[in-house]
């Protein structure tokens, strides 16, 4: 490991690195690797290269073993090619996160924390997740031989269960408030040397920052005015500004785009907090959306998001069911389907659009966060059509139809 | 495009370039573009390069506008860790093309094939398909306004109907001899001017040389001993194998791995072939398997896949149902979970490991063409597992199954 703090995004009590720790001691506020203030990239073949190679310089670690990784990483940035006219923007740009090994953005942070965790002499991991988090910690567990432990809802639908069993891990359904469970499962983690690699623990947040360093280069260091982020428990988006903030540092780029924090409409918390004006997250009530991947009512780095949407001057806005899933077909007909949770970017585009609050010579990149394979259920919103044909008529058919 | 001429795989009879031609006029075999003698690697910046840009030198086009595409392709090679040594050889690898824009291999080609279609001016693409190129082909041409005809099979279920229609094509579900949809598709394109980008189809197999060529750089330029691939119509093993033979002419590999068919016992019609000693394939009669995409029981690649194997000296192997689940299962512990249809290339591993066909000091590369969410009904077939606990026992279970 570097020599670097763990620092407190809240009241700046430092900590060492070589720890699982995950929140103040102080404050019970979430804990960041110190910001990294100089490197270049290092350039090589990027199909022999891992992102935690190409980007070390930006690590807490700088030597890796590489056979723990998955290969995450270097996705695709995708202009569509009628939606910014559409929208009536300038630039507009897919971040498809779907390319991930588990078909997640999950897979960078997860990829960090097992790098965190072998350094530091973990043989057990875990994870508190019913969405994305849970097939990807899986996944790379079990192939590092570690004891994984997936907590998961006790009322988690099959749908929801098979991807993750397929991998093999310790999976529990947890019968109790799930809500409590994140701060519950450190606990348990800290008397029984889990790590347990959450939703916004320091190392996953470390992964995401290679998805900010991805996009400069892929936009040839011309930063876009907002990158927007469907946001759930917040590590994520702190990751990604976190990455622009460090490549900033090493000037590497001028600006830093302007977040925007997206939330559904049926739970959004930190759009809530955001809008009173508030410096503190609530618990949001009856969350309900189709957007699950992102339904978290508490989030635990919900108040550092706000720290950070002021600090960068960024945005937070909330999307109904309705907006969501027209944006998530949009998307697709761009030939990108991401699960609803990732149309909450576009979604709230579109919407920021309409009000003007985003303009015609704007250019905006959407993070679409996982794979539309991983919630079918919302296939039946979508007003999908087929037509049925003999085939000896279908030569007609195909006749009658030329444009 | 390039002053390249297509040629037929049996006959040698020539065809130009610049027109739609998928099989010989004189002896009704598959055509292929003219093989490509020399060329090098443009090695830039991945992140803003596409496989065609990269490969340029050995694709039929030199230039072609970037927005056809989805940037699919550059996917990673990765090294299982304990797999090698269970099955007894040196080197296993994964090419994990899960990791594409539609979460198949189907991708390369589809974009290749669009790449020709807009160079040689036609505004109407189809395919017939239920498998992994429905979506594949629907994506990429509603992305780009083109009319899209993807055609089913009318008894097609829901589960595989809805993530090609989210896309928005002109989905037809075909009520008739599908088997013969393949041929019939090719008149009706001919009639009424629209490109059908079938399994095998010239450009689709320039696609999937891609494949091959980042196995390359991927080690380093030291070829395998084998590469395994899970075999329908041909048309991907095709590429593949076409890809080492250009880069061998190229000077950039010594020599060409072998390459092994891999069929599930259930729709063999190659395998079957090969193990007669015969020539051309037969029909397969009532094919019946768990990896439904390479149910192709008639394949239009058929005869081209023995002659290709005859001179590369390679192998076919069929595996039953019972190991394409366990081989399944077996790479999914490994972090990397692929629909039944890409384990086939792992239990033919196995199988052959058996029969010490595959020697223990040989290195494979299994070709994974496409996601596990794609066929969840295979979950059933796993003895998936889930344990249940109330919150308030969690942390002594969680100590108790200490290791």
């Amino acid at each position: 490991m570097k020599n670097l703090k763990l620092i407190c995004t809240n009241c700046g009590k430092e900590y060492l690195i070589d720890k699982f720790k995950v929140r103040c001691d102080e404050c019970n506020e979430p804990l960041e690797v110190e910001e990294i203030k100089v490197g270049k990239i290092r350039n090589e073949n990027i199909l022999t290269q891992s992102i935690f190679d190409r980007y070390r310089d930006f690590m807490p670690f700088s030597s890796f073993d590489n056979s723990l990784t998955l290969s995450e990483g270097f996705t695709p940035l995708v202009k569509p090619n009628r939606l910014a006219e559409e929208i009536g923007i300038k630039d507009v740009y897919f971040k498809n996160e779907t390319q991930n090994p588990t078909w997640s953005f999950k897979d960078r942070g997860t990829s960090a924390c097992i790098i965190h965790a072998a350094k530091i002499g973990y043989k057990r991991i875990g994870t508190v997740s019913t969405g994305n988090m849970a097939p990807s910690v899986a996944a790379y567990g079990r192939k590092n031989n570690l004891q994984t432990y997936v907590l998961v809802n006790s009322n988690i639908p099959d749908e929801k269960l098979n991807p993750i069993a397929i991998y093999s891990p310790h999976l529990i359904k947890v019968d109790g408030d799930y809500g409590n469970l994140y701060y519950k499962s450190l606990e348990i983690g800290k008397k029984n040397d889990i790590y347990f690699m959450n939703s916004d623990v320091p190392f996953r947040v470390e992964g995401s920052k290679t998805i900010a360093f991805e996009v400069c280069e892929q936009l040839n260091f011309e930063m876009p005015d907002y990158v927007i982020v469907p946001t759930s428990a917040g590590g994520n988006v702190r990751g990604i500004e976190k990455g622009f903030r460090e490549f900033e540092n090493a000037g590497l780029i001028k600006t830093i785009p302007k977040i925007i924090v997206a939330q559904a409409l049926g739970c959004s918390p930190i759009v809530k907090a955001f809008d009173d004006g508030k410096e503190t997250i609530e618990r949001f009530s009856n969350p309900d959306t189709i957007a699950h991947a992102i339904e978290n009512p508490y989030p635990p780095s919900g108040n550092q998001v706000l720290r950070m949407l002021k600090r960068n001057e960024g945005l937070a806005v909330a999307v109904n069911e309705e907006e969501i899933i027209n944006a998530q077909r949009l998307q697709a007909e761009e030939g990108i389907f991401g699960q609803p949770a990732s149309a909450v970017a576009l979604a709230a585009l579109i919407k920021l659009r309409e009000q003007n609050k985003i303009k015609e010579n704007d250019s905006v990149v959407c993070i679409v966060t996982g794979s539309g394979l991983k919630y079918t259920a919302a296939f039946k919103k979508h007003d999908l059509e087929a037509s049925d044909c003999k085939l000896e008529n279908l030569s007609h058919m195909l006749k009658k139809e030329k444009s």
